[in-house]
């Protein structure tokens, strides 16, 4: 007999006229539809996974970019909201901002919004600034950590310099680390089932031309949220990683100033505004996701590099797992092709 | 019908009496098994990727370990090798290995075998190795850098210092950059298609409870090397990147010294000789293999996380992607399972 999506249909319900293969097909196919619904009836069943309404969130690199838009979509779902940033001007705009997003509320006034300036590269400046979101919160330390601060200098890896690796890795990796580690002891000494999340990036799932600075601070990232979510599970402890793939900030500005025709040739310029970007990680947030991509390209890198670490959808997950080899295929063609034209055309040198 | 072995076989090469269904599947089937033998022919076709007879190979953490295996290995192959790490007793201890590793050959004395007492920490002391090295083959850069300086020091992430987390990035991760940025320069300049070996760990595909501080570190590597991968393209250099498991070696002692329960628990007590894995390690090599995993379960990790980067056997690696969720799962499960009884026993805290 020849398949038509009539005859699909048929066979889910009335199994005659098939043959025993043809029926054990029928069957896996059944589970696979079925595969897509467990993860929503779950999520359904569950509920929400996360409602920061009353809750004090401590975000770092909260002044502008994706931090800020976090900052100001927290505020307006009625969390106390502390942001840490070196820069005064742009904390307290985006003090502003909160406020004025809140205003129309009942009872604005409850929320708590602070700003702290602090160089979280620095470790001593990290703990005291962790102190100080304390003081307003009886020196609970805060219920949820978010860590935004990060920074890309897109070069080509022979025109970089080592300086410039050691700075992503300090502000990306360790400016997230220091903050991490000083609030899930307190979290752990006062029994504190709080909640982490790490910003990484679609660049901590893939490496490409230009990147080479940036992505091992990302993947550094995603090594650390891999191994806490598993050992943070002995103290009821969360923790989240998210993986924005362009984001169109003031960030994306000054990192287009450095970064390498050919780079730009392979990321491609689509985006999202960091607006679009904190909605979609509060969606990941809500749902419990463990890793959250928000656009359809960085969840295909996310299934694709998922490693040991849950799945979302867990369907859905395992039938973008079955293709994904083909697209990561493709776009190793497509980026190595784009980088040797690169090369002939501006190296003038034999490959 | 029921399908046996032999009716398998059968409708492979007769596929009278089939369904169309069944004769569609037959046909997927064989172009699964036809893909199992499509990467052996290639590498069969182009060939070993990897002779290092004659060449200049340069072994960070050459004086003990994987790196001393790694380098009494290739002084077997007939390289002349370069070892640098910091003491010069166990660098002297190593270069005897390998002049007596050689002492059976026609002409041992024409390869050179030297060592370098260098910090690979320290960017300095990394230029002037790499110069040192250099000196004793007219200037030339070192054909082929194999990077396998490294340590571990496993512990609870709120029992870690931050100072611990820094000392692993600094030698992990920093301590091949520095090498690798270097040699990478002067390979650009002077047009030599070189070749540089990462190595990383199993722990830099996986994270869990107890190596917080190790993983990140890890993965920073895997993220440098899929990137430069990509970006190498341009000038004819090679990148490898290789994931051991526990590698019964002095490190490895030393690490079980500070080695939380619960991490030994998690990760078993299995391993390879540094002998063993060095062997993988150039099996890997010959075959021009990206990414390198020499025991069953790195290589289930490696295909798990395998994001965008190239296959090893292009079906053996679809196949086994396929089964990889299931894996994964069931590791989540059983991790998540230890640490929370490892809390629920030692924590004596209600989680």
């Amino acid at each position: 007999m020849v398949w038509t999506p009539a005859d699909l249909l048929w066979s889910l319900t009335n199994r005659a006229g098939l043959t025993a293969f043809e029926s054990v097909c029928a069957n896996l196919f059944l589970v696979l539809i079925a595969s897509l619904g467990v993860s929503p009836v779950y999520n359904l069943i569950r509920g929400s996974q996360f409602n920061p309404k009353g809750k004090h969130v401590y975000v770092t690199g909260g002044s502008n970019g994706l931090g800020r838009a976090v900052a100001i979509d927290l505020a307006k779902q009625g969390a106390h909201v502390t942001i840490v940033a070196r820069k005064e001007g742009p904390l307290k705009e985006t003090v502003e901002l909160m406020k004025q997003a809140v205003a129309a509320r009942k009872n604005p006034t409850e929320q708590k919004f602070h700003w702290i300036s602090a160089d979280v590269t620095n470790k001593e400046a990290s703990i005291r600034a962790l102190d100080e979101a304390s003081t307003h919160f009886g020196g609970k330390v805060p219920d949820v950590i978010m860590t935004c601060a990060g920074t890309a200098i897109p070069k080509l890896f022979v025109e970089a310099s080592t300086d410039e690796f050691e700075w992503q890795m300090k502000l990306n990796f360790f400016g997230a680390l220091y903050t991490v580690h000083e609030a899930a002891k307190r979290m752990v000494e006062t029994g504190v089932k709080g909640k982490f999340v790490l910003v990484s990036s679609a660049m901590g799932l893939i490496g490409f031309a230009g990147y080479s600075s940036y992505t091992p601070s990302k993947y550094a990232l995603r090594g650390l949220a891999e191994g806490l979510r598993n050992e943070f599970l002995m103290y009821g402890i969360k923790m989240h990683i998210y993986y924005p793939g362009t984001m169109f900030t003031p960030g994306y500005e000054s990192e287009n100033l450095t970064k390498p025709l050919v780079t730009r040739e392979i990321e491609g310029s689509s985006g999202l505004t960091p607006e679009e970007a904190a909605r979609g990680l509060m969606a990941g947030l809500r749902k419990g996701y463990f890793a959250i991509a928000t656009d359809f390209d960085t969840n295909f890198l996310r299934v694709a590099s998922k490693g040991v670490s849950p799945s979302n959808n867990i369907g859905l997950d395992y039938l973008l797992g079955l293709v994904a080899p083909f697209g990561a295929a493709q776009f190793l063609w497509e980026s190595g092709y784009k980088v040797k034209a690169y090369a002939k055309k501006h190296l003038k040198k034999d490959i």
